[in-house]
């Protein structure tokens, strides 16, 4: 099945060049693409690494041997196979995994738990082998490629490619951060989506460097969901190679650790942006912003619960301003919330305020509004001051065609 | 917007007069429909009552003065109003619902804690008290009317309408119990589906009867989902009128209370299905029948997990045997799992064992299976004794059109 490119695209933009990463790619031949579905980025002696995974019980030997990995915090290498995801496969996929790492690791000439695995594809067939091997072989000897490139490799059901990135000045320093990300479907916070990977120029302590993704990630792939449905192989990974020369940021009191973080948080928020973007089926990008909750997260888990409902998803579809079913999904966050100070609004316009609908509310401008593919619903609680913002699509005809009427 | 009957439809069937209750119907004309929508009990003096709620943090006044009466135990009369959920209209809507309850009291003579009210339609407009004032009125005047048509009055989007019954024999005494139900999206467990409403002749004393009840509900009413998404008006009333003469139940340990407890719990398994039997746009009934969980609670959490997971539906749907995202909602329902003793069938045929495929798994006798209406998926999870069986429906066009291409 061909998918049509999503109507909320957008164009892959210029990725600067980031000092100590190299990009290559191969075809493995996984599927029957015709297209490269392996990727290597070599990273600098010295690169900072860390990660989020996904917290499925059910995750892939990828994500398990990532989690070990995680902690020592230095990484030379990243291969990511598209494809196939290696999930539930047992003793046999934890083979393949094993043999990309040691195979990288004895070409590099480091140690094998610097190098990250990442598969991405259909669940319950172990990767082959020998296509692995051949793979790495071909990808070793590949030319270096650009970035679009790298970013098209890790792609599945993805209908366009998905790249950001930011700067920030550390002091005297510029740092670039720029980074690539897959995903359209199965795609719910808990933590993350599908695979993305962000590499820096800046010097970065790794203890640090993970303090500040969780935090990033937080705000931005754990505030997305498509179809409330979580990948068992979801991870998102943050090179620092250090290439930059600033002087490394090992806490929040050295000076640049805020910038950096702020262009972190950009970038993540992005990239999980450009993952719904390309949810499956999506017309129409919504966006979610909860004010007034008991705390963040309380605020975080109602956007959520909103994000997740089909039933206002299908109401947005429908270019419906139903704050009925806002009201709904509020109330079953099984969160604090008090239904008479409860507020509503569509683009801008205050529906219902403090738990009754408007005497005066004039649907004329939420109608317009919602006509349009950036949809924006505010709900505020009244009750605290918790806060948080998320991001979904709707849920159209062409979600239930992709998942329903083809075989995967 | 005229919806086509479901495919799963069971016709109503013949139910049992029960002795102390009597029913009525009357238009009160909520909405431009040519029927009854205003449903009048009333119930013997003496009549136990047991009821479960809807969770939601913004359930209507209904819910709200129904939480606050079930207390006292003693039910004289039961009012539904159909085309008006009544819920998120502040004073107003608590005024309409008082005025109600009070006009009642008022007929009947009884107190006015005795007299339970349920609404269930559109979310936001206030139940106007001059169409209830007048309906009430009609309905008290009304000639008693049969279990359909009293069913069938409680209905909105549902399809067919649904009642079912059973008998228990506690030890020479034969008690009947009957049932209705209506609900058909916005169908969550927490606790149930929409409104039930459950006769018997039986004598129980209150607080055993909303034991068993409460008891029965976590094994029938939330054990069944179409959406995920809770309604804000959700409730289950159980009215016990004693005229069958048995020696009132009042403790487990009573000679025939595990009878009755049996029956109970038969006829709400039967009413929740119903339900997922008009689940929207459903074309095929699903039971998730999970073993081997860390205990049952957990088993459950599984099975509705698997049961709300959209890419389990739409799988299911298209006749996929897509075992793959049966293990991605295992993963991500945050409950025990170990991914190397998952096993997953459906039709009673295992497509992986113990975390892998199964090397000689035959896929013709679970693509057959996959073909007819009634879908049976076993999930074992190899690490305990929980156990749980769940219902659901697929995810189908009919889900979007329903809610996406027509305004409500």
């Amino acid at each position: 099945m061909e998918l049509d490119r999503s109507p909320l695209a957008r164009p892959f933009p210029e990725l600067p060049h980031i000092d100590g990463v190299t990009l290559r790619v191969a075809r493995a031949g996984y599927k029957t693409w015709e297209r490269a579905d392996l990727t290597f980025a070599e990273l600098a002696e010295g690169t900072a690494v860390a990660g989020v995974f996904t917290k499925s019980a059910c995750a892939s030997s990828e994500v398990e041997m990532g989690r070990e990995q995680i902690g020592q915090g230095r990484a030379r290498a990243l291969i990511v196979n598209a494809g196939n995801s290696n999930a539930f496969t047992g003793y046999r996929g934890r083979e393949a995994v094993e043999q990309i790492v040691e195979q990288v690791a004895g070409a590099l000439g480091c140690e094998s738990e610097q190098v990250f695995v990442s598969s991405t594809g259909v669940i319950g067939v172990p990767l082959p082998k020998d296509k692995a091997r051949s793979g790495v072989e071909a990808v070793l000897a590949a030319e270096p490629c650009g970035w679009e490139a790298a970013a098209t490799a890790i792609g599945t059901t993805d209908t366009f490619t998905k790249g950001a990135h930011t700067s920030a000045m550390l002091g005297e320093t510029r740092v670039e951060l720029a980074g690539f990300i897959k995903g359209s479907g199965m795609i719910a916070p808990d933590m993350a989506t599908m695979l993305g990977y962000i590499f820096t120029d800046a010097a970065v302590e790794p203890a640090f460097l993970q303090e500040m993704l969780s935090k990033a990630n937080q705000a931005s792939f754990s505030c997305i969901t498509v179809d409330g449905d979580t990948s068992t192989s979801d991870t998102v990974l943050l090179f620092a190679t250090g290439k930059a020369g600033n002087a490394p940021l090992a806490a929040w009191e050295d000076a640049g650790a805020d910038a950096f973080y702020a262009a972190l948080l950009q970038l993540c928020r992005e990239l999980a942006q450009l993952v719904v973007r390309d949810g499956e089926g999506a017309q129409k990008f919504i966006e979610i912003a909860v004010t007034g909750a008991a705390d963040d997260a309380s605020a975080r888990r109602i956007g959520l619960s909103i994000a997740n409902s089909p039933l206002v998803k299908t109401a947005i579809a429908g270019g419906d301003a139903n704050w009925g079913r806002v009201v709904m999904a509020v109330g079953k966050a099984g969160e604090p919330a008090d239904r008479d100070r409860l507020s509503i609004g569509f683009g801008g316009t205050w529906a219902a305020r403090d738990g009754q609908p408007l005497a005066d509310y004039d649907e004329a401008p939420v109608a317009k509004h919602l006509e349009g593919q950036d949809i924006r619903i505010d709900v505020d609680l009244g009750i605290g001051d918790g806060r948080a913002t998320v991001w979904t699509c709707d849920l159209t005809h062409g979600y239930i065609s992709i998942n329903a009427d083809y075989r995967s």
